[in-house]
């Protein structure tokens, strides 16, 4: 059992017994300050509940606040309790709403909401992570997110990364009210960044979103209403009596802990690696969330 | 329903509509030429079947030869059948092998191989992608795979996307000898190219792997044996009966059908797209199977 434990990536076992190197990530996190960590504000924080359990998404207003506010009022008029995944296409999305051809009313939302696609890089906090990216000229990390920037033009995008949660939208760019949402359960599709708002990420739960079964019709809509998981509720953490919210806390992105973080991962010095691989890609710079002590 | 099949990415549907535009990958592959695509050869294919339905895996000897030929042999030993997935971690990797402390003997093939994460890259035909890349110097495919390659130290490998299929080894680089072999079922892990032996891509049937309940345990390794998938066999193509064989074909990446495909996905017209990229990263180019023609 050991020796099959062993296989491909042998982190916790070598933590504590490595020698005198250049730290790994479970070294770094070991370390880290109280002060390195950041509760997750209620009011905005999702809950997203089904038979599986909970999904909790951490929201981030600075990118996306019209958004943010329709999905916040469709979420407190319960919008999306008793509606369903209604899309799981492999390597790409899954995606909830309401599957009935005659939609819910939307209520008190706004039927369109003007696109928040980016935003202005200036007065953002951005963690650049000084590494070529395929798709934009810098990128990094702002609020514990992965994001991109473009100094040329003074803007700043969060970037389509596994787990990373959007508001699907129709051909017009004012149409993403947020009445559809999706998250990212494949490979970083990042030719969405800038096409689409991007609203948080998932910060627990994906391994519930991510085994959805998929759908192989087109675009991973379910053709038949028994292929569905029914939703049971999306609530804001602040409209939950606080005993049963989830106590996390994320690493911040602007610490020297987090920097450090992305140096344990660019050059993986963990026994098991032959050949530190000298770079990192966005996608891959693990967002670190644990649960609050009490 | 037509809108919510609207919503996020309206490929199908606009593609037959769309006003003279650069091409969609739709209209590319609508006028492939049959010589643009290559039958799987039943003598380096794969078939992993349990109870979900069968993977097929087409396997990449010019990259991983030695470490192939000891698959191989497990495999027409039937080392696998009746063995189960042991490892399911979310955003990484699904791996099969043997659970037990006392593993099954493995005859005729070899304990260890030498290691085989990389080769000289003269003599491939390499399709460059020209984009810049995260991890490489130069990314491009081979074989209908995606791969790396670094012209100043003659060397190519095979990249670690969505998919693709490797070899689980110990600390030590010969120890990859095919007993445990994983699939990528997120974001790519490139940091793990050229620390451990690539031997494929699955071709079809990445929506059964890739919803295969997660562990929360360390690497994902399940604890419990009732967390186990159980594996039905692992076959080479060529040792089932013809009749019983997947039928299909890849789009072969030496072609231009396959360059013009690169750069309808690197720029996006389809109508729904705002911005496109003008980017793509390797592992984000589609690598079409179909079935084949009877």
């Amino acid at each position: 059992m050991l020796q099959a434990r062993g296989f491909l990536i042998c982190v916790a076992s070598l933590a504590a017994a490595a020698p005198a190197h250049a730290k790994t990530m479970a070294e770094v996190l070991a370390a880290s300050e109280p002060s390195d960590w950041r509760p997750l504000d209620p009011a905005n924080t999702l809950y997203v509940e089904w038979d599986a359990g909970r999904v909790v998404i951490e929201l981030a207003p600075e990118f996306a606040p019209g958004t943010i506010a329709n999905v916040k009022t469709l979420v407190q008029q319960k919008y999306f309790d008793g509606l369903a995944f209604i899309r799981s296409q492999d390597n790409y999305v899954v995606q909830w709403g309401d599957p009935a051809e005659a939609k819910r009313s939307l209520g008190a939302a706004k039927k369109t909401v003007p696109a928040e696609f980016s935003r202005a890089a200036k007065g953002l906090t951005f963690t650049p992570l000084n590494n070529v990216d395929a798709y934009a000229p810098e990128t990094g990390f702002v609020g514990s997110l992965p994001a991109a920037r473009d100094a040329k033009s003074n803007s700043a995008w969060l970037a389509h990364c596994y787990g990373m949660v959007g508001v699907g939208r129709d051909n017009a760019a004012d149409t993403a009210n947020g009445s559809e949402i999706y998250v990212v359960i494949g490979h970083g599709p990042r030719h969405l960044d800038r096409n689409v708002p991007l609203i948080g990420r998932v910060v627990q739960g994906m391994d519930l979103l991510s085994v959805i079964p998929r759908s192989r019709a087109t675009m991973g809509f379910y053709e038949k209403a028994e292929e569905r998981t029914p939703l049971r509720s999306v609530r804001l953490a602040s409209d939950v009596p606080e005993a049963e919210r989830s106590r996390l806390e994320v690493l911040r992105s602007d610490t020297q802990t987090f920097t450090a973080l992305i140096e344990a991962r660019r050059n993986r010095t963990e026994e098991w690696f032959l050949v530190p691989a000298g770079h990192i890609d966005v996608c891959n710079v693990p967002l670190p969330v644990r649960e609050r002590a009490r």
